[in-house]
């Protein structure tokens, strides 16, 4: 079970209140988990701040091995299924869930996926996250507050949504050993079928980009909504290793194309 | 509905903070309540003290219509259903249950009885709730926190338990506010975003054989196994129209590209 647990990352976009941080690591701590990283904190030193210390109580040790990094893709990297926290309907974006939606399928992933990560992403509490930034995870999820008066701060959200994450991977104890472990090992034992990275993701997608470009089907100057569009559909498809290398081989063909490198008959 | 969590009070005793009180009050809100109720408050007018007022961010009208009382017993007297939320382990008392059964409970309770009240009850930060404030409540109530490290704070476990709540009673009529319900409307009322039938993928899918074929990445004499291997990919991705349009677009694309029909630039 405390593998499970350590397999959930709670990521937090341009933090700007350090006192929000510190009651993050709190919630995350209460709940059994331990990884928080934050994407362009305001304050590159925030989680030593006397006030993310102070909301922190007694879980200096995750602010403590909190990580910091540049961009959403290096939090999201090892990641293989992530929620993106948002109160915004979306015409265009994942598919929906609530957080307890959203810790059933992290348990089933973590569960059929021995390499599997979950992730929770929340973003600012004056702006929340970007298109861009939702883009790049496999749901969107919703906390379903009060319609008149859904004001959760960045840091209740988190606990709500840890909570919902314990919760759930709590119960498998006692009851493990169902068929979704057997299913797991299958999966796991062959490394083509285990879901790609979003790391390999990514750079798939940046490869179908410059493919595009060179078929002249998108112009970067003129890319209306391709571009979000195809990393929705790309996204939302879990890919597999196997799937990757086989789009990755599909870019490759179509820019030898575009440069008039094909084998001549 | 609306009924239903008109009939759940949230009391805390002896609150010595008034920023906790003013969280209190702002949990609540988020999640469709407005009875907060203050037993013997270490400030007599706390809800008015700025770090409340603060704390309570928009839910300064539950803060404005706050009961305060002497006693717990004159905070319970309208309630058929009382849990007492502590931490700690009694020999002696009513019978535990966790958060989401006190939810469920909760909701039985208010439909089986017209004029049923619940309660959740909250203690001190410091000392928690007395076993004589337990005595009062029908049942005790737990939140199976890390048990390494559970410091949820008065304002988080009451965030929680109504957070439990509101999902439990929300959960009545149909599906309540689910997004996700919301979401799908918002799909099929738009032909681009609605799935496209088996139909049309599969004439893209025949398209986009093609396609591979002239930019030479599949060979139909050695196709291997990926016909249906992109066959799978596409279909269980559920393409939308627009999806579909557009990817039948690339293959078009590609098409030229491979006949050397790009434009000259």
């Amino acid at each position: 079970m405390t593998d499970l647990f350590n397999r959930a990352r709670f990521i937090m976009v341009h933090p700007s209140h350090p006192g929000n941080v510190g009651a993050a690591a709190r919630a995350i701590k209460t709940m059994g988990f331990r990884e928080l990283c934050l994407v362009a904190p305001r304050f590159e030193n925030v989680a030593e701040l006397p006030e993310a210390q102070a909301l922190a109580s007694g879980a200096t040790d995750v602010l403590a091995s909190v990580r910091v990094v540049d961009t959403l893709a290096q939090a999201l990297a090892p990641i293989t299924l992530a929620f993106a926290m948002t109160a915004r309907e979306r015409v265009l974006g994942p598919p929906v869930c609530d957080i307890r939606e959203a810790a059933t399928l992290s348990r089933q992933h973590l569960l059929e996926h021995n390499e599997g990560h979950v992730a929770v992403v929340l973003g600012t509490e004056r702006s929340g996250l970007t298109n861009e930034d939702i883009a790049q995870c496999q749901r969107i999820c919703h906390i379903p507050a009060n319609p008149e008066y859904s004001s959760l701060n960045v840091a209740q959200a988190l606990q709500l949504a840890a909570w919902e994450l314990r919760y759930a991977l709590g119960n498998l104890d006692g009851k493990a050993a169902t068929p979704a472990a057997g299913s797991a090992e299958v999966s796991s034992s062959d490394e083509g079928n285990a879901l790609a990275s979003n790391e390999k993701v990514q750079a798939f997608l940046a490869h179908w980009q410059e493919a595009l470009v060179d078929i002249q089907f998108l112009n970067l100057a003129y890319p209306k909504k391709l571009i979000p569009r195809m990393q929705h559909l790309f996204t939302r498809s879990a890919l597999t290793n196997d799937e990757i290398d086989m789009m990755r081989g599909v870019c490759t063909a179509m820019i030898k194309a575009a440069k008039g490198q094909l084998r001549k008959d």
